[in-house]
């Protein structure tokens, strides 16, 4: 079994829904991988930042289920980030209330010793001089680099973004930024100009369509499980990757067809994650519930054509 | 095998895309189904009606491909349905930009002889009425029923398409028409919602990204293969609906498990059809491409995860 490091916010939501609204939860990027990555038993590093108003008992949970929180920073005289949003109606689209970057401004990530030969690293999506610098901190060449970034790196930091784009592994996007990245309308197109950007492995989300897997003439789709009620979609694009990357820690095997059963997982947890509040339907998920819900993504998805 | 009787348009289309445009060429919804379901060989009849001013030649053409037009009705001093539309560039939505009903205004399909059994039985996108009058005139309850229809007899013919859907087994429709429909966003819950109105199997087509299949508890889910292009997106829901009932028809199996691959079927045809403009990719479609790309849909959707 691997070991997973995984750079990424630790942070409070606040969060409306169709369905209801919550104060200041348990929220951030690394704390969606962490609780999903979890789930494989792999022994998974965060590496973040948080400040003197952050609750020792949600770092006590995330020990509890085996996430080594030695690489998030404490800043006692700090404020933790802290972001707002509403969703609209159909759950697809939201809007930002507040973000409060405080502590997150000045983050300066540390990768903690024992996690410098970490196999498989995850990148959330931070400033890519912030992902590109946990890289340079890593003593051995990790196995497996998965980044994740968004628009707003893009419009303010593109040519960083290129750079470390060349040395990962795997990007996981939207579809829309992929567009914006690329230039492409097509999916298709849009992986090929990214793969030659450098990673060989190109993940597109979809949100409630899926995600595509795309790997040189090759691509995986894999559908979100429709689900009768969205509850609050945070968090679920965050689990998705940490299902990915704990799935392949634990199973030691980056090939395209294991990448696969990879993105199934990453469906699979994520359709957890939205059915409650913030992190709260991670944090009771059991392992027979993630097992059960495999067999409908297999009720969903497999079909049995003889092809003559 | 089974006989496959389809009820739908046989029109002029003129098609602008960002690619290029046409003149008046064949289309219209029974074309196309027709089109795709010679790919099985059944024996396919269609019911529909053009004007003096329909070329010979394109009833000789489906006449070749064993498609039986016994059942067009060739009105000598009218003229054929014409549509025409212009496609956005991002090929998911588009402008009408002219539609002249013509002789379809007055259409009363008339079932010839040797369909009025006919095992399956298609009801393109015409009003609820027309559809309904087609199985007033079967003298053998057809083994499956398959309806397409869309928003606008919704808004203006809601009572009677509620009546006839009484009738069928399968509805076919857009995410946004069930979600007109049945008043519920999730597609989940829309499709029980349908599912009470009648139909007992409800497929929700959801262009690029794909099919779902709803039965009671069941779900399949089947994406549309992603293309570097497409050319074309007229007639591609026609053709998956004929994929879907010439394999139904040919396997003589209305099981759920063989819905499913009659879904990839569709869904098969379907990502052929928007290759080139019209029907000039379904005219030329052999079985050996199609077997090639069902190897493709293997490939982006089975994965084999071992369930603990």
């Amino acid at each position: 079994m691997s070991k997973l490091l995984a750079v990424g916010t630790v942070a409070f939501d606040a969060i409306e829904t169709p369905f209801g609204k919550t104060d200041k939860i348990l929220g951030g990027s690394g704390t969606f991988v962490g609780l999903a990555a979890s789930q494989f038993g792999v022994k998974t590093g965060i590496v973040s930042v948080v400040g003197g108003d952050f609750p020792k008992a949600y770092l006590e949970m995330m020990n509890a289920k085996g996430i080594n929180t030695d690489g998030v920073e404490i800043v006692k005289d700090g404020k933790t980030f802290f972001w707002s949003g509403r969703y609209h109606n159909d759950m697809n689209s939201r809007d930002t209330l507040i973000t409060e970057l405080n502590v997150l401004e000045h983050f300066k990530p540390v990768v903690p010793k024992n996690f410098k030969d970490a196999e498989v690293v995850m990148l959330g999506n931070l400033h890519p001089l912030t992902q590109a610098s946990v890289l340079d901190q890593m003593e051995v060449k990790p196995k497996l680099v998965v980044l994740d970034t968004m628009n707003f790196w893009m419009d303010i930091a593109l040519n960083d973004l290129h750079q470390v784009m060349k040395r990962i592994d795997v990007i996981t996007i939207n579809d829309e930024e992929a567009r914006q990245l690329s230039g492409e309308y097509s999916l298709v197109n849009a992986a090929k100009k990214i793969h030659d950007m450098g990673p060989k492995y190109v993940v597109i989300k979809k949100g409630e369509h899926g995600a595509l897997l795309f790997n040189e003439e090759n691509m995986f789709y894999a559908p979100a499980l429709p689900l009768a009620e969205v509850f609050d979609p945070t968090g679920a694009g965050d689990t998705f990757a940490g299902g990915f990357c704990g799935f392949l820690a634990k199973t030691e095997d980056v090939s395209f067809e294991n990448m696969k059963n990879a993105i199934i997982y990453g469906s699979n947890l994520a359709s957890f994650c939205v059915e409650k509040f913030g992190t709260q339907r991670m944090e009771e998920l059991t392992r027979e519930e993630v097992t059960e819900r495999l067999h409908a993504f297999k009720q969903l998805t497999q079909f049995d054509i003889e092809i003559e």
